[in-house]
């Protein structure tokens, strides 16, 4: 059994669309951000970094446990369920070249977001935090600028193979309004979201 | 050909130290953070992002490019020379565990630190930049502490099996001192630093 701890809006929502894509079996157990129960000890027990995504998965004691990080747990649902096709398996440099586009989404895009409402995990001072999230629209939009002249393929990301990359982006690029980027500034971006509107696993993967 | 972009103290060691363990030939050019040559115009040709590290890969027409992002680097490694055991191919759910574990230093660890040289990535103002610096130390520990209790197997990072997750942390962990953090408040960690010191690819990595 698999079972995705998910909070709708966070950056969990690209193992979900990921696991909705593959038709398998899997529960979603909502994490209330509103009440802070990523924070709370129940979950801490399960997940002690105290975010989501957490994937618990259930089976034969060599491989039951608890994954997190958004790169690591795609990468075990497209290879889990490789007839999904969503990831080049069996071409070692196209499959770097995944990781490489979902390394770089956490560790330097969605970064660069966090510094909007998370500032405080960097610094104590209000002017600091406000400091930060005054920066955020120009970084987004810096980030998106880069994606769209050099990362991004088409139709999908990594071309004509779509891919867990595919989830990982649009789920990033939902937040763009949020973060005051106008999303229609990047053509290609724009047209790789509504195509990932279009597919039936987003729209039940939006319904967690 | 593989030639690694590295610069000496930069996280692109655990990429160097991955490809010594390997055996294979490979080149190292260095990029001189000092003259900001990771800035300049020949550079970001190769690599738009202007960091390190970026491996660049010339085979044959369908694997030749370059790749960046640590994790992605290290993992592109360790499938490219499988003799050399550096992952553990075959379980899905231990590979993503290691997976996890990179995808948390890139995303968590390293930016903790980033925020004590490159805090102007985030905010403009120098009381922010001195206010993020001031918070490294307190992130480092905690995140170490994290790393000591919950996520370090015993002698390696997965436990019995070395592998490229063993690189990366030591080369954060590198880190440490000059964060005002004393790694001997982590024994485990220290015991893996100092492993990791009497390998002989670590002391060639070290030289390049």
């Amino acid at each position: 059994m698999l079972t995705l701890f998910h909070a709708p809006g966070a950056c969990s929502l690209a193992s979900c669309i990921a696991l909705e894509e593959t038709g398998a079996e899997f529960e979603v157990t909502n994490v209330s951000f509103a009440d802070g129960e990523q924070h709370k000890a129940d979950y801490l027990r399960l997940n002690p970094k105290g975010r989501v995504p957490a994937l618990v998965v259930e089976e034969k004691a060599t491989e039951s446990g608890i994954l997190t990080e958004t790169p690591a747990i795609l990468y075990y649902i497209a290879q889990r369920f490789p007839d999904a096709k969503l990831a080049p398996h069996g071409n070692d440099f196209a499959l770097a070249q995944m990781q490489s586009f979902n390394s770089f989404l956490c560790s330097t895009v969605h970064v660069a977001h966090a510094h909007k409402l998370r500032g405080a995990r960097w610094a104590n001072e209000q002017n600091s935090l406000d400091d930060m999230r005054a920066k955020v629209p120009e970084n987004m939009s810096a980030l998106f600028t880069m994606i769209e002249e050099t990362y991004l393929g088409q139709p999908w990301v990594l071309g004509e193979q779509y891919s867990i990359s595919d989830t990982y982006l649009y789920t990033i690029a939902r937040w763009l309004e949020g973060d005051g980027v106008d999303i229609t500034t990047f053509p290609h971006v724009n047209a790789h979201f509504k195509r990932m509107e279009d597919r039936p696993a987003v729209q039940r993967a939006l319904r967690h």
